[in-house]
């Protein structure tokens, strides 16, 4: 259970996490962008997942803009999940996750890997820095209170 | 509750999230790493997290090396806990994290900025291409299977 404290957090990792804290939810959006899944009955037999866990992840995160629903059949009416260019921003998000794991929990190497549609190239994640344009490590990263630093 | 299909899938952002899917886990983190919060005392503080909570996720990311117990008081004794370098690989997830939540829920701007050390300009996380060393577009990424696909 996540207190009170933790929903007020100002914060924009908190508040991501509210929207994707739950691992079948990352496992939803992980399917829906590199595997295209879109229907229902695909989520269940590619997740192994509950079906009532699944309706209710998918009601998140269409209430969220993350997933639209869109009727791909009248009689009777199904929906299928698309994903939104707010939900395609996540990719970012899924990439570091999974160059973490690579790196720390696949011995035998990456089980997928990421490419770049137009060349066929590895996709890795990098940290770069706006003002000196150069490739950032992570021990040189500091945090510091930015402009929405006193809202409630 | 995750079912026995979800631990067994051969997936690096399942593996991930089976060390930081509970999102005080990640909160823990991110003030290990952007904070420099050590002790238990001041997790306590900061997040308002229960006690029994904080001590379960501090042992879980000490088990799994993401951070180390270290004695700094003899009697009675008392450990802090420092980011250990697999730790600190987790600054890419931690900052990905922050750039959607900035971009989607924080309406008076970031709540938090992240800097560059050297020269305070503001870090950004991207998606590069190893082959044709271009910045990737988050649509063109596409996922195959790699070398460790065919593993148990």
């Amino acid at each position: 259970m996540l207190s009170r404290d933790y929903v007020g957090l100002n914060c924009s990792i908190a508040r991501t996490l509210e929207v994707l804290g739950d691992r079948w939810t990352l496992l939803v959006i992980r399917n829906a962008l590199f595997k295209g899944t879109r229907r229902f009955e695909d989520f269940v037999d590619e997740l192994g997942v509950a079906r009532n866990v699944l309706s209710d992840r998918l009601r998140r995160l269409t209430d969220h803009g993350v997933l639209t629903a869109v009727v791909y059949q009248d009689r009777p009416v199904r929906h299928e999940y698309q994903v939104t260019p707010k939900g395609r921003e996540l990719t970012p998000i899924l990439a570091a996750l999974t160059e973490w794991g690579d790196r720390h929990y696949a011995p035998n190497g990456p089980p997928r890997l990421l490419v770049h549609e137009q060349c066929g190239g590895h996709v890795h994640v990098s940290l770069n820095c706006e003002t000196c344009a150069r490739d950032v490590e992570a021990a040189t990263v500091r945090s510091r209170p930015g402009p929405g630093a006193d809202a409630a």
